[in-house]
């Protein structure tokens, strides 16, 4: 069960019955490819190719941005839940000489599995690290077991997918109507996760659901905060207290989304909402104070897992004047986070806070997709309400030219 | 050598004057203790007791907030540089039972140390942490190993620190007046850094001279920056791009200082500064979009290594099809991470935000140190700036009453 509840609410029928008919033309006009993701299949077409590939200990993705952050999200997600004796995921996504040299250093060519992700296939920083990798396992270009290593993950026909071509590398597609931060449930995410023991028909099941509910109707919080984000000068930002350090990296992941969609010229005009990711219980000693007395500027989305795996009990014992912090009996250590939770949502709603609360029964694979495809919505909302285009970033385009006039051949 | 290059200035000589004036009656005043811990010095301390404990693999830190942000902070940023053969430190900051259960398994009693480490004592989500894994190992309480496996890093006097005594473990002391964010060069941070072979000596130096580079006049750079982000409906969203990941948990200590210091209720007023932190250049393919192109409501600092450890080249070879990535000769990863720092700065100043650079000429502990100092500086000056108390966190506690109401005995 995925719950989510608002602890405020909106009358104005007109403009959520208006946003309705927005993102119903949205979806039905087919040109934004993420909203079909979940029907895809690509699991024969995975199966097929990764049969020939022996002895894999470790796949490594060479990506960044909408090519690493939502696999980093799912794997570290649902790592506990991962099944036994599948390969280990690394993330080669900085052109940091110290990450790379510690990630290679653990790494052995021969059972391992490079996957080369960028959608436009010309990604600077992606394509110089993949250069380091093949030299340093000296690989490329006269090896025969270059295809047997590295993967291509791009656009059809991209200059990758011609590269990969060429190599007698296998490609897997990411359709050309999804953009790289909406792409997690294509083949950018679902091959690596699923060749790292990841459920990745339950995944694409959760958004499935979500899809379902939302686009029959089921439910309106996602239209209503989406109108409530979107009042110009009122909560200009959105943070997410995620509680469980699994959900560490989705918050990446939920930043990038939010931020790179969202922030946009429109005219003269500068629209954006500012996202930010916390993590329960930790934060509360940290970001907390900020929200709680800080400019009445943010909205917040506590995430939360009813039923956690590993749990343990705190032990009932006493430590000679530190009685203070006794606990009843029986209280397990999720069962704290989980209260944690609560009763800092409780501290924030009481000073006026737009906040609403999402609950997932289980941090599972079906949740995990439930809980992706739930943002991706919201974000497409708010694209909508600012009149934009959520699926571009031409911000970044400046500062790629500068850098390439300088160092390019 | 720590350089700090803005590309604003204000000429309101007499704000800078009243400004400094407020800062050295703060300092004088002898109120605040952070100010001079780099002049404290516990090696001796330190040496004599770790002497005794012997085989050492895992030092844990079991501690949130500012009990372990700063010492994750350090510990990250200055690992590559770590003496060999000295402890591996973990920490313990969440009482998620994932995380819990997935620490302890590979730890073993026999060669490790555990630092309880609360200021106050009696930080909930610590103590219970500290019973399951004092529990869970049995050594508590008739264990004639229990004080050489643990030890309190506290204030003097507080309830850990008696039950301490009562136990026969070793405190060290965080003094009354340091607060647990500025903590990190108390014995907070520098007894575990120094014990996993982190050089504090070098670290402290560092910080002592900001301290003296700043109340010396040498510079004004602080003063104006402080001014710049504290006018009222300007910059209220305080990025900071580091570029490398091993400044990923100094972007989390930087976020707690500054939010929890700055977010303030005064009288019927709200104030405070938003913190961002972001990695570069993972996440020019995130949040920079929304720098470029969003509301004009941020000031970016950016933070790079002029020589980083582990540089290695990018080989100087062409892929077919994708030699639009191609680089001139000998550019080295090190070079690349740079030089997308320099041309996303210039990006974002040619969008007219508030821009700065820090430049720290090596990754080490003593540039470590002086970064340090120089953002808890700056945090007290947009304090005074604001006229707050900027070392307390009275929002958090209402939070915990709710709490304990629930669950406490």
């Amino acid at each position: 069960m995925f719950a989510n509840r608002l602890f405020f609410d909106i009358s104005d029928t007109q403009k959520i019955e208006e946003l309705w008919g927005k993102i119903s033309a949205e979806y039905s006009s087919n040109q934004i490819g993420y909203y079909n993701l979940p029907d895809e299949n690509l699991t024969s077409d995975i199966n097929t190719w990764s049969s020939t590939i022996r002895n894999i200990q470790n796949v490594v993705v060479i990506g960044v941005g909408g090519s690493s952050l939502g696999t980093k999200a799912l794997y570290s997600m649902l790592f506990h839940e991962k099944k036994a004796d599948t390969p280990r995921l690394h993330f080669l996504e900085n052109i940091d000489p110290i990450t790379i040299k510690k990630t290679l250093k653990n790494i052995k060519l021969e059972e391992s599995l490079f996957f080369i992700v960028s959608k436009s296939g010309t990604t600077l920083d992606t394509i110089s690290i993949a250069k380091i990798v093949m030299v340093h396992f000296g690989i490329f270009p006269n090896n025969k077991y270059f295809g047997k290593r590295f993967a291509a993950i791009t656009e059809e026909g991209s200059a990758l997918n011609k590269f990969a071509n060429e190599y007698g590398l296998k490609s897997f597609f990411i359709p050309k109507n999804v953009g790289g931060r909406f792409s997690v449930l294509s083949a950018a995410g679902i091959v690596p996760l699923s060749i790292c023991g990841i459920d990745t028909t339950s995944l694409l099941l959760g958004a499935a659901e979500c899809k379902k509910e939302f686009f029959e109707r089921k439910s309106t919080q996602l239209l209503k905060k989406a109108i409530v984000y979107a009042i110009k000068g009122g909560q200009n930002i959105n943070v997410i207290f995620s509680y469980s350090d699994i959900f560490r990296e989705f918050n990446a992941w939920y930043i990038q989304l939010w931020a790179e969609s969202l922030g946009k010229k429109k005219g003269d005009e500068r629209v954006g909402l500012t996202p930010v990711g916390l993590i329960g219980a930790i934060d509360q000693h940290s970001f907390l104070q900020l929200i709680i007395e800080g400019p009445k500027d943010k909205s917040v989305t506590f995430i939360r897992v009813e039923n956690m795996a590993d749990d343990m009990l705190i032990p009932d014992i006493s430590l000679k004047y530190i009685e203070k912090a006794n606990l009843k009996k029986d209280i397990s250590a999720a069962t704290l986070l989980n209260e944690q939770a609560l009763a800092t949502m409780k501290s924030v709603i009481n000073e006026g806070v737009i906040t609403d609360e999402i609950v997932l029964a289980k941090a599972d694979a079906y949740h995990a997709g439930y809980l992706i495809y739930y943002f991706e919505l919201l974000t497409s909302l708010c694209g909508l309400l600012f009149d934009i285009n959520t699926y571009n970033q031409p911000g970044v385009e400046i500062g790629k030219k500068i850098l390439l006039d300088k160092l390019g051949k």
